[in-house]
Order: C-alpha cells, then sequence, then structure tokens
C-alpha cells in the first residue's frame, strides 16, 4: 500500500520536525529530497506544490500542507495525538505558544541567519540585524523556559507535544548557524529547555532522525554539523 | 452576567481583527483599552496576561490566549464557525495560510512599520528593509489573490473564514502606514483581494467596529487614518 504522506525535505531543514512528528505518531510516509545545492525549492515542480519555494511541503490525502506550525497542528488533529484537542482547556494555551514559535522564534532565525534577504548586501546593516535578532532571540527563549518551568503539558511537560519537537530543533540550528556566530547561545542558560532537549533526544524518533539526516548523536544538546547521506542542510 | 471574554485591545492595532471575529461570532465580550501612549503593553498587570507585551490578548475561561493567529483558530473552533472544521478536507488549507498570514504577511508588516526594530537607528539600513520588505509583499500579495480566485472556503470564498478577516486588516493597514510609505500599495492589482475587501466592508461586523475605534466608512476599500474615541492606534 502507498503510504498517505509523502514528506518534501532537505536534511536538517524545518522538514527535520515535520519527520520528528511523523515518526512520533508512527505514520509511514515516503520522502522526496528537495535538493538546495542545485535550487531544488525552486523547481518548478516544487513551486506547484508551494509556491513560496520553501521546506517542508507535506503532500496528504487533503492537499500538500506547507508551513511547518500547519503540518504539525493538522497532523496532532488529524491523529488525536502531540497536541491538546480543541476541547482542552490547554489547547488555548498550546495554540498561542505555537503561533509564536512559529511567527517570532522561527522567524527570528531566518532573520539570524539569511541576514541579506532583509538587508541587503550592506555587511554593516547584516551585522545589525543579527545582533538585535541575537538578543530578541536571547528573551524569546527565557518565556519559552519560563512556559517549559511550569510543566504544563505544552512545552516540557507530559505528555510530549510537537511543540517540544519544534522548540528542540531551532536549538540545535541556534547551536550550530550560522557558523563562527553562536558564541551568544548557550543552551545551559534555558535549564528547562535543556531538560527537554536530553529528553528529546533519546526517542526512537530521534533516533531514527540521526540515521536519515547524519545529525550526530547528540542532536540538541551537543549538535554537530549534519553529514547527510543525501542533499545538503544549506 | 459577566461576558466570558474580554478583550485587551488598542484601536486600529491587531486587535481589531480579533474584535470583527467576536462580532461575527455574535459572542458578548468586553474591553480594556491598552494606552499605547502610555507604554500600557509594557506596564506590569498587561505583561502578567501576555509576556510579549504585544495587542492583543483575549482573556477566555482557558486562560489569556495572546497571538492573533491563535486566537481566530481557537475561537474559531471553540464556536464552531469561521474555519473549516478539524475533520474538513478544507482545513489543510486553511492552516497553511492561516500560518502564512501570521508569520510572513503579518510579521512583514512590523518590518515595514517599524524597521528600527530590526535594523537600529541607521537611516540607510531601514530603508533597505523597507524597500525589501514592500517587495516581498507584493509577492505575498499575489499569492493570496490567487489563493482568493480559486473561491475555495479559506480566503475569499463562501462562508467567510477568520483569514478574511485577517487579510482584510492588513489590507487596510498596507494602505495607511507608515504615513508617507504607502505608494508601493494599490488594491487594484490584487483584484480578488479587492473584491473581498468591499465585500467585508459591507458587513455589520465591520459597521460595529468602524464605530468603536473610528476607522471610517470604506476602513479596507479606501481607509482612512483612524479617529478613535479612546486610545491611541500608535
Amino acid at each position: 500500500m502507498t503510504s498517505p504522506y509523502r514528506l518534501y525535505y532537505a536534511p536538517d531543514n524545518a522538514s527535520l520536525i515535520v519527520r520528528l512528528a511523523l515518526d512520533e505518531l508512527a505514520l509511514p510516509y515516503e520522502t522526496s529530497l528537495v535538493d538546495r545545492a542545485t535550487g531544488g525549492q525552486t523547481a518548478p515542480g516544487y513551486l506547484a506544490l508551494n509556491p513560496h519555494g520553501l521546506i517542508p511541503t507535506l503532500v496528504t490525502p487533503d492537499g500538500p500542507i506547507f508551513e511547518t506550525g500547519a503540518i504539525l497542528l493538522w497532523l496532532a488533529d488529524t491523529h488525536g495525538a502531540l497536541a491538546p484537542a480543541p476541547s482542552d482547556p490547554d489547547r488555548a494555551a498550546f495554540l498561542k505558544w505555537l503561533f509564536f514559535t512559529s511567527n517570532t522564534l522561527h522567524a527570528s532565525l531566518r532573520m539570524l541567519f539569511y541576514p541579506a534577504k532583509y538587508t541587503g548586501p550592506d555587511p554593516a546593516a547584516q551585522a545589525a540585524l543579527r545582533a538585535r535578532t541575537k538578543t530578541s532571540l536571547t528573551t524569546h527563549l527565557a518565556r519559552l523556559d519560563d512556559l517549559a518551568a511550569t510543566g504544563a503539558p505544552v512545552l516540557g511537560g507530559i505528555p510530549l507535544t510537537m511543540l517540544d519537537l519544534y522548540v528542540c530543533a531551532c536549538l540545535r540550528w541556534m547551536a550550530l548557524y550560522p557558523e563562527g556566530e553562536t558564541a551568544w547561545f548557550s543552551l545551559g542558560q534555558t535549564p528547562h529547555l535543556a531538560h527537554l532537549a536530553a529528553r528529546i533526544e533519546q526517542r526512537n524518533s530521534v533516533k531514527r532522525a540521526i540515521r536519515a539526516e547524519g545529525l550526530g548523536s547528540t542532536p540538541f544538546t551537543a549538535p554537530s554539523i549534519a553529514t547527510p547521506p543525501e542533499g545538503s542542510p544549506t
């Protein structure tokens, strides 16, 4: 039987979060590499799935879904796991922090990694954007750590949520990228997130992702640059 | 009976979208002005509701919700209207465009309106960010227009959705702000969104918002700067 899901991915890109979610839900899926080294994300076939040319896209029986946060929420609701249900009193908190992670934490990572997309070529302007983004991210992480400290089943609680996976992947990328620009980040500054990262790292879903994308044995607590069996992280 | 909802708002801020949603759902609610002129969004009482100090926050029986997209989705699911239900095949498309509007369209407006928060004080860097943001927004609007052209009950279709309200408010702000920096924007460039704006403008929810926030008689198709009965838009 053909799997109902196909994940368009690049190693160690945002698609990693969706891969972890699919594995946590024990769903069968197929993958298609989007080869960033050859501009695969702007090839016509990919743009037909996602006009924004961003990774990931998950093809589903209800059509292709893009936007990491949308995919995570749709999977959670469709399969009834990894997020409080719509009728759950914790749903409100889950949604507000999921949107925050999508439009603020994740969006800030794009500014940190690709400042020229915002500032243009001026190196001083890029450095200024990066510096401000690092300051913002430090604040955002402190707020997420406060949230994890509460033990609510939103982030860092029991049971596991999509937000746990999303934030752990972001922690990884902040520790790794841009190379030479990561001294501002220290997982120890957010002890509850550090505890979460260590806990998630032991899950079988993460072990599968480590093999599939070459993430190394401690991808969240002490990450190293990916050495994937296929494709390019950047 | 006390209403279960209290909207913390500032006139013609993102809280306008939530006001429209509450009125479309015919839900009773109370409002509390967050006075931006005196920094009300960073007062301790407000930060206790929303640690990010951003507007809006909606206080609900399940706690305070911040993030416009989260509030809209929670209200839709809680009251069973203005969005495809979780089991609806259109849910996937609704979610991906809702997240896109939150983390890309809406986030870009913040860069356009407050470039110094990203670039720092350098006027050339601010101008460069604004110019790039205008180019990006033109692309984003074209994609939303393509979506509205399909007639799907996601944006610009029947029945009305939360995304219709969200996008119409963004159209208003692009036409108005920053003053003197709006020549790039023309509603006529996106005819399906223009049609949507004209249609939504006739709704009773919008007429109520016009009165409550001083938005003028054509707030989406030909907006003018708000003249609210209380508070300050900026």
